[in-house]
């Protein structure tokens, strides 16, 4: 099964934080905050065919997008996210 | 009896989520969330004519829609969704 | 007495909802939802010469409307709804 | 005295609400709700020098307009409203 | 000392309304209702060099504007107000 | 050190109200109003290269701008704040 | 790793306020205001591809920028701000 995201959204999925702290501790979740990096999971059309943005994002990219930006999906027991192209703010390069 | 949605708005119908959770429970209704997965079921003229979005979505199509976004719709005992294309995330592909 | 509507706006007729349910009881009016599908009465100028929009409703359509769009009005004893064209959802086709 | 109306803005005069119901009551008038029916007063020249728009309304047309918009004004005694054009939804023809 | 207002801006001073009532009863100051009539003291260039807009309003004209628009400002003992040329509605000839 | 406002930024020094009123008397700091007029600093370049804006304002000018409008900054112990050109409404000739 | 800011984005690093007042007291941080005042560390390729845009801001300049605008975000203990070009208000030259 596949999500095609339709013009210029994009599928992501969330990274999680690290659980750990600099000083080896493990932080209980209540503690986490949100994470607002993802992977890119797909491309919509609409980002591809335009000039400006083909090549600013490839699939499997760690991105940094607008926290609570985006409408969650989950299926067949993964949780996703869709965003607009506008709510990734930078790639994360290694 | 038939509906034809105007410009590039979009008639679906809502899928109901699985009932059964990953360990075989029946959840009762009210621990059920809104399901953001819906099937196409007529798509406005405006899409169709559109050069960009022509063949982006095609009725029968499970999609991902903008929870809460649209009108709701009864009809013949039947219960419609009217959205706008913008607010249709992405397709589910099999 | 004749409503011309204009611009893109359209006269409406709200169309009463069905007061019996399937099994054939009577609702009290206060238990109907107010109904989101209309009769259309009168069209704008700006609509019949707009080449994307003319043709898509005729006078005598039942259509499907945001529900709460509109100003309300009372004439002769008659109670119509003044809406946008881009409020009208669907045109129901018999 | 007299008042023009710059750009897309037209003068209109609310007309009072018939004060006999049906079967001859006469209402009080803290019972009348505010009419949204007006007489066209003056009419900015941006109105007569869009082709779209001229010869949609007139001077002494009876119109339905957006309740609550526009800006009410007190001139020697008399009562006026200054609205834009979009909020001017129908003319209602005899 | 001179106001010379930027773009589509225009200095006006508030003309405060008559303080007898018809049958001649002077109203103290909390009765009275701020006014929304104005005369205009200095236009702003982008007015004037605008094909629409220009002629449409002189200095000394009487205007009516948006209460509550524009920003006040005191100068020299005398109060201004600055609003945009959207928010006057009509100028008052005699 | 200097500012370089960009785009159509302007930078600004809140001009102190007079301190005394028309009868002399001294009023404590609580009793002033925050000023709306400021000296001109510095003019972002897409004002100067603006062929409609150029010239409107320059450094040194006494202008009326937009009470609680754009960012405020201290930067070795002087106050600025940084406005847009639109929300620039006059210019206080001598 | 590195921070590539999409489109019109910047990638800035907020400055630390002074810690010593002008007469030499060191302020609890609880009594320091949030800087407004960051250095950039990433353009995205949507400025310099900008003839308006480009050369407006270089890396490694101390900016002003609309204090509380953009994105935070932590990585490799390091936090950055992601911010639009339009919240960018001056560059501070030495």
């Amino acid at each position: 099964m596949n999500l095609k995201p339709l013009e210029d959204k994009v599928v992501i999925k969330k990274v999680e934080q690290e659980e750990t702290t600099a000083s080896g501790i493990v932080l209980p979740s209540s503690a986490k905050e949100e994470s607002n990096i993802a992977e890119v999971i797909a491309i919509g059309k609409g980002i591809s065919d335009d000039e400006k943005k083909q090549g600013e994002i490839s699939i499997g990219d760690k991105v940094v997008f607008s926290k609570y930006a985006g409408t969650e999906l989950e299926l067949e027991e993964e949780k996703y996210t869709i965003i607009k192209f506008s709510d990734i703010l930078a790639v994360i390069e290694k």
